[in-house]
């Protein structure tokens, strides 16, 4: 069932329900308006990816500063942003299983859907879901930049299967799908670079392959907030599917020449026990702040270090200075946004010390 | 908003849409029933605890076999197990917020409810709920078993708080809170034992004092899992906690003296991309089954290795044997069921193969 909001509009901060995801609305606006910025003069267009927010309000809000459409990694994903108003979405994954086909054939009659494809297998099926539709959907070849997850082999292979698309009646082919995921969260900047020059080649490659069988690519999409600024620039490329740089989490800041986004997502939470001695535990274990990716920090309290997560309990250390005090609040910086974000159903929107909207996350869950 | 459910009474397994939280209701009820008759020549009671499954419907099988209530971390838990009809819970953990004490002041006019503390203020706060709402709250001091967690000392500080609870007009006594979580997953069961053994020392000790006090301990509550057969043997611990036994995770498994129950919980997933060599991409990653204790294992598959996990990929090496085909259906069991199945709405019931029920994760999420 739908959870009851953590929180209304125009109570204080402090009186959140915890432990609640909260926005910091003027650092989120900030992050919104810095991409919109940085791609201005590149060219490239921003697909924001919504496996970060999963909301077609967050969505909305990155569109009307010039994004094109949305990445989602789901077809339950589309659904929610398609119902939501979101007029272009793009699953950058395979789909392999007919009923959901079915649903995403659906859904292209009140939105502009695409998939990918790295097997003709894939092909075979998306041909028969369109056609059972009596629509056409649009796919892209995902290559393997150098990730070594999904993806066909750049050059030929990948060459053969988008004239395998584009001898399909019901479908269209769309372009490539060429992200390189692994290279996001590469600390040394040179050797991020490389990653994605070798990504760049591959993908550059291709797309004029292509273009040698009368094969043009509407879309090159790829980038996440770790790389974009390549990506942007290479030439080649010409939608960027970065998501995070919205809220930005504790492991892109690690980065050593890390983005100008600011942390704008934080888990709220309460000190509930103070027995133990030197530590404070909170309301918040790892079902509410994902660890996958490291523990979250603890905002503007250096002094203060969080240890370890159990399931509902969050452990802090009290390193230096005051320890918090029973009934404190702390903001916690996940240190991976968008599983975090999928643990929750609202978001609470803070601005100046007062709750200024709750947004659903209409997407969340592990659905299929 | 409430999910779709992934499938239907009646169909085949391999139909249900994936990734997907299922339950292999032979292995359950084997679980449900083991953990019974374990149980029942000690003397000792069940109070399962609701963190693992976070379903009213599993809640009523496991009273139906005999266990006297539930155990809750969260208030919104203890909510919707009471709406859900389950008449006794206690929430195992300290409450701080006054908004939050009341609702489960609220709870108790439908619901037998109780709560924990470790400090003073906690017993002040739950004092002032109760007195508001013109009811009683059973309370129970939380001791420190050897956790280093939440929980007051066990011996005199314990008894000056127990002296405060009993002090308060609107709460009543309702015992001690003494679990052991960091032993549950202690590999060697001597190391194991000698950590309850500790635990059930300070206990004891703890009760023999209150009882001098006039004190008398209606529920003296702990034990998981990993170490119930101690709890129960101890003529000390009169309610056992344990939740993970009802599914079985690739954790607890790993114990040196495994308890006997049988993996009852699932993510079933699809294959859904063979491009890369050497692997299977499946559509199953961390936001789809938790691996904060680890990466699942593949269910009977012995030559396939869950190597890695992104947001919604996760990443099959094929170590030995056959590659599994595109589309291939595969079951994973999850490292921790806990984390697991809050990411999802719904459980799925197989039998024989087919779906037998859909049952809602009704406290699911990272709701206060």
């Amino acid at each position: 069932m739908l959870q009851a909001p953590p929180a209304e509009p125009g109570m204080r901060e402090d009186e959140i329900d915890t432990p609640a995801l909260v926005i910091d609305l003027d650092a989120f606006e900030h992050n919104l308006d810095t991409m919109a910025a940085l791609l201005a003069p590149t060219g490239a267009r921003l697909r924001a990816h919504a496996k970060t927010h999963k909301s077609p309000v967050v969505a909305k809000l990155q569109m009307a500063r010039g994004a094109v459409g949305q990445c989602v990694q789901k077809v339950a994903e589309a659904e929610a942003l398609a119902w939501g108003g979101i007029p272009d979405v793009l699953v950058t994954n395979q789909v392999v299983s007919p009923r959901k086909l079915a649903r995403l054939a659906a859904l292209s009659r009140i939105c502009e859907v695409g998939l990918c494809a790295d097997d003709e297998a894939q092909v075979v099926l998306a041909e028969q879901a369109a056609e059972a539709a009596g629509i056409r959907l649009k796919m892209l070849v995902e290559i393997d930049v150098g990730m070594a997850r999904g993806g066909i082999a750049a050059g030929p292979p990948a060459v053969a299967l988008a004239e395998r698309i584009a001898a399909s009646p019901h479908l269209i082919f769309g372009g490539l799908q060429a992200y390189h995921g692994s290279a996001q969260h590469i600390r040394e900047p040179e050797k991020r670079a490389a990653a994605i020059g070798e990504a760049v080649a591959r993908t550059r490659r291709t797309v004029e392959q292509l273009a040698q069988r009368g094969l043009a690519c509407a879309i090159v999409g790829g980038a996440g907030t770790g790389t974009f600024r390549h990506e942007a620039a290479s030439g080649v490329y010409n939608e960027i599917q970065a998501g995070s740089y919205a809220f930005m989490d504790v492991d892109y800041a690690k980065n050593d020449d890390a983005p100008p986004f600011r942390h704008a997502l934080f888990v709220a939470t309460t000190v509930m026990s103070r027995a133990g001695s030197g530590i404070a535990v909170v309301d918040c274990g790892h079902k509410g702040v994902a660890v996958d990716c490291g523990m979250p920090g603890v905002w503007q309290r250096p002094g203060l270090r969080f240890a370890g997560a159990s399931d509902e309990h969050g452990k802090i250390v009290v390193e230096d200075g005051a320890a918090p005090a029973l009934g404190e609040r702390l903001r916690l910086v996940p240190g991976h946004c968008d599983p975090t974000v999928d643990r929750y159903d609202w978001y609470v929107g803070v601005r100046k010390g007062r709750v200024e909207c709750l947004w659903p996350i209409a997407a969340r869950g592990g659905m299929a």
